[in-house]
């Protein structure tokens, strides 16, 4: 049976004059594209020319929702109370929805981003303000979250599909927890090596971690970043040899 | 056969801490309801609550589009891009509807506001971006415009539903123009002498302009204020008035 | 020996459009005016509007700093760099003495708000920012912190003047801290209950602590509100039995 | 006798996680540094770092004031009201004199970005409103404006010192007034032909203007841009030409 994997990236983050990434580029590469929403980046007319180009590239559209932090990137928790979170999250999918219709085209899942994913990633409270959000809004909404975090869970529970991920370029412990960026070796440089993990992802179902083991990582979507030359690079040789090595790689939303 | 009219106001502009209006009595009072939505005024949280509120009262609900000038109340003309305009306006519909969904509601009309709503009434760029923006993202919205203005033709010749609005508390010339607000006796003070005219412009259609002679005005909806005490006791008078008389206080956007 | 003590209370919290609270009263009432710095609240045109009211009532002024959060007026927590939050501060107290040399003023002391002020006074690290940009941008400013917090230590460590305060409506613990919002009986409502026990501050240097007994506080200044009528009246209480009893309301850095 | 002129570039664009421009190369090649404020471009941090490198490089500072439109990044005309306005332009005058106060250093002189420059150049409103911004927080700050607006005259009535500046890269009609971009050959590519009119500019105190005579241009200051590759490219054509030609390239306000 062919194996197939959903790569995912961060897109439209552009802001007025100042851009980022190179969403041309990684829109070759990926097959849902995690697009910023005007709250932590992307304003509209940037996110409506990345919408335009992720449909000619047939690829699927997230919202990728973030903390109202312009400045900080929504890189920095927030400790934003549950009804505001709520319904930032809502009118954040809410545009994001109004610019994909714009085109001929859809929102058919939610990233959130950066400090919010981190923190709804552990944090019941601010994770159900979110889950809430896309029941409101959207209940068939897929939800993206890191694997092995109790958020799947919470979301599950609360009749959201949900979709985990991994990281191509994060060391993974033993228990499956990402090692902090604050730890040495926790973000891998070497391209050849990522590539080749994500491949023993989709074909083991899991890592060796930075203890040496096999650890299992249920994801069913794998995160690659644009960011930087080193980056594209890096994301270009996983799709290639995950290709080269007969997987398919395909949106895990592409029915919608 | 009974006279129907709109009465619609400005809604959902408190931000954050700040609050502006008494949404509550004026949803008693009108018909519509102009919800702010974040780029003039309006915050996601307080936005959902003035949403729950009309849909209460059985108000319908119509995007407040404007400029991105919070600091300004989008009461400053700015020479704003067509494309970036029309993605501003999109992402605000958008961002809008997707808190009316999240209450099982939604966006009936467009209205747009302050500055961008006096600048599209005369400036073909800019309203041609507006009305490329509703198109897109749904064209069976109807566009709130200014009773006489040019735009009403361009957005009608375009293929959109425009319904003509006037202003309780403005005098206009008899040419059917607004009188200006730097003019003296531009703007009426006087709740009974403001209901009788919009009870006048039911009944006659139209009223007497400030050079004394009648002064037909083609208008499907009135436009009224709740930004303070004086300004909610005349909304409720034009209201009062108009039912004494016969006359229905009934949505334009009512049968979607 | 006549007793003085410090009024202070948060103004310039307008912003654009938005009205809050009254500046107009209040500054009849305080010696020392908060002003706020455009990252939490104040624009600049209202901003300079309350400083030459400040400067008319010879009110001394000082910087409000906050977060950059408008929406959430600077009273949700954010997990700001040391360098990001030092810069900010210094940006803030900058814009402020800008703004008050135009009308030949100045400011005298930093007082942060909300958010940061509760995180500052137990964070070492924040603590640490904020003591850094007072330092950077002017070493004889002096600031503002709560009573009895770790802040008063670390930036008299470091060099500051410290005038320390306390909250007329707020109940306090036997150890002289804050009772938390959270519990009955933290906030303070009866307008005579909260002068006398300024009263007793003043004179006797403490207060009635929650669970009964006397307890001392350590304060240079008061912090009254005005954001309400109610709040508005409460503070003149203070300032009138205070003055009746022979106190003298005088700002701490009336010197300068 | 020896000629001198300064170069002035735009810096400190930067915001937050987004970069632009190479503020790094620019300083070895400029004498006065056009620092962003926060209202069109640039966060407190970047903006300090940039500060820091211009005292590295003995790169005076001058205050890049703009409108308060970041994702148009200060480059769409805003009707602006006149006190509005005045606030805003004290407000970041001081904002940067704090951040470099803080370093050691100050703001010597202002220079409006984008619309706000281009408006002021004609619009005697806003001019004003901006000349008494300037006379309000610290008189002796220098303008630069346009060679051959009416800003200067403006400016110079009212007590201002003034430096008229030309563009390096712009050609000039014979009346000394600049070619519109929408017209071709508005922009200068060629740097070798780009350094030969600067160097003709500084020796023979005008240029070759598109109508094919020499025509005049009274200017203190050289406007260069590094916002790419070739833009900086030209920046260090201009700056070696002059140099090798015995011109010293200092700034206008380097003696304050």
């Amino acid at each position: 049976m062919k194996k197939i994997i959903d790569l995912n990236s961060d897109l439209g983050e552009s802001f007025g004059q100042w851009q980022m990434g190179n969403d041309a580029a990684m829109l070759n590469v990926v097959s849902s594209a995690n697009v910023a929403c005007g709250f932590h980046a992307g304003s509209p007319e940037g996110i409506l020319k990345t919408l335009k180009a992720a449909k000619s590239n047939n690829v699927v559209i997230g919202a990728h929702v973030g903390y109202p932090d312009l400045v900080g990137f929504g890189r920095r928790n927030m400790d934003v109370a549950s009804d505001e979170l709520t319904a930032d999250v809502i009118y954040q999918i809410g545009a994001l929805n109004g610019l994909a219709a714009a085109i001929g085209s859809q929102v058919t899942y939610v990233k959130p981003h950066g400090a919010l994913y981190n923190t709804i990633a552990h944090d019941k409270r601010q994770a159900m303000a979110v889950i809430e959000a896309i029941k409101a809004i959207d209940s068939t909404l897929i939800l993206v979250a890191l694997a092995g975090s109790q958020l799947i869970e919470w979301a599950q529970e609360n009749g959201l599909t949900v979709v985990a991920e991994a990281f191509a370029d994060r060391a993974y412990h033993a228990d499956g927890t990402l090692v902090s960026r604050k730890q040495a070796g926790s973000v891998l440089h070497d391209p050849v090596e990522v590539a080749q993990r994500m491949l023993q992802l989709v074909n083991e179902g899991g890592v060796i971690s930075i203890e040496g083991k096999f650890t299992p990582i249920d994801a069913g979507s794998i995160c690659v970043h644009g960011d930087s030359p080193g980056a594209l690079a890096m994301a270009q040789q996983v799709r290639e040899l995950l290709q080269q090595n007969g997987v398919e790689i395909s949106a895990f939303a592409g029915d919608k």
